[in-house]
């Protein structure tokens, strides 16, 4: 089971009226996870998709458990789950340094197409 | 049952590299339909914010069944499924107005808070 | 020299931590000012890309004159200064309804390119 | 005249439809830049906003030479050019790592008031 630890430092734009990270700017987050744990793997997303072939997120699950403010610094662990066939299962981990507080768990389901929008298998690097 | 339909134009700052409404904005989306639920009701959420109120969300599960592009024409139905003590959820059904294509289905929690973070209950117009 | 109106309801997610419309959101609206202004005219942007070109921002010259918040009510006028060769030359003015308040005036330059990003005339129908 | 460098990786969700980096997105990394420069200096924008005190952008000009792209590292360089009274004045300059392309300049004039919308004199430490 594949994990990678990324550290996230929360930006002002992603606040919103109520002081805190607006619920949306997570799923930010945990794409930014997915696209450093392939990195971390030596693998670039960028390069996947000159391949012709994209992965789309086809359901996400989200438990909003604490608020994050501004400048936080957060840590987000993101794991594979599952990945066979045309489907990687994440789970997303994320919480405050500096005391350990949950902020946000999540699971995604993401699927591997090409440009038509047709499935297709996952490359073999990234079956697990 | 309270329902509420808004109709959406996808605007090109939502869209991303894969030419489509990036996944994480359809949440904004939903966030609009309760606003203007709200309103259709004869309540502002400014208002509500006001009093020392707020509604955060605290579950969200998303079903990504078919791509949005720019400038599509969207309608989405925006449902309250059971609002009591502290928590109203909430339905969500985005379609493509030209051919009525279901793009995404979701559920969320959403819990009402005051300025402290302290669980408070629902004003009674908003209890269903 | 042409110019549009349009109306915009500010959304919860375009606003931040100050309470306030966050000062990037503003070329949003006015990219959705200049959309809907070709419509107006009777061409579509998205038909308009499909053709192969694009246009894309070269300049843009911003005064912040007073706060916009959640759920105001605003008007945008884009207008047309200058539409000649490969460039078009727009200004913005956005008020607010209740009290006719100026929010933010602004002027941007956009440049016609095709997918190799070489510069192009703009179509007829553009030039002014 | 301080300067601080930054370094950005492009992020997803920050690209739109043609593929780049969207023009909104560039003022984001311009605040991020403004932050960083002030952690730089030992303070911190959060700590400075809890005092009662505000900065907020009142003017913003940006000139866009070459469009940055997913998953690109650029480095972000932003100066204080002025600093007197209740006014400080940035310029910006973001360049591409690989091979130090200019991607954008810009300059911005930032105020400093307080939660009633008043002017207020910078602190000692943010003059210059």
């Amino acid at each position: 089971m594949t994990s990678k630890q990324i550290f996230i430092r929360v930006r002002y734009h992603e606040t919103d009226g109520q002081g805190r990270v607006h619920h949306a700017q997570y799923l930010n987050y945990f794409e930014r996870g997915r696209v450093e744990m392939m990195r971390s793997m030596g693998f670039s997303y960028k390069s996947f998709e000159a391949t012709g072939l994209l992965l789309v997120v086809r359901k996400m699950e989200i438990d909003y458990l604490f608020p994050a403010e501004f400048d936080d610094e957060l840590t987000l662990t993101t794991t594979v789950e599952h990945a066979r066939g045309a489907r990687i299962r994440h789970s997303y981990l994320l919480t405050r340094d500096s005391d350990t507080q949950q902020i946000v768990i999540a699971k995604s389901e993401i699927a591997c197409i090409d440009r038509s929008g047709a499935v297709r298998r996952l490359p073999e690097y990234l079956q697990s």
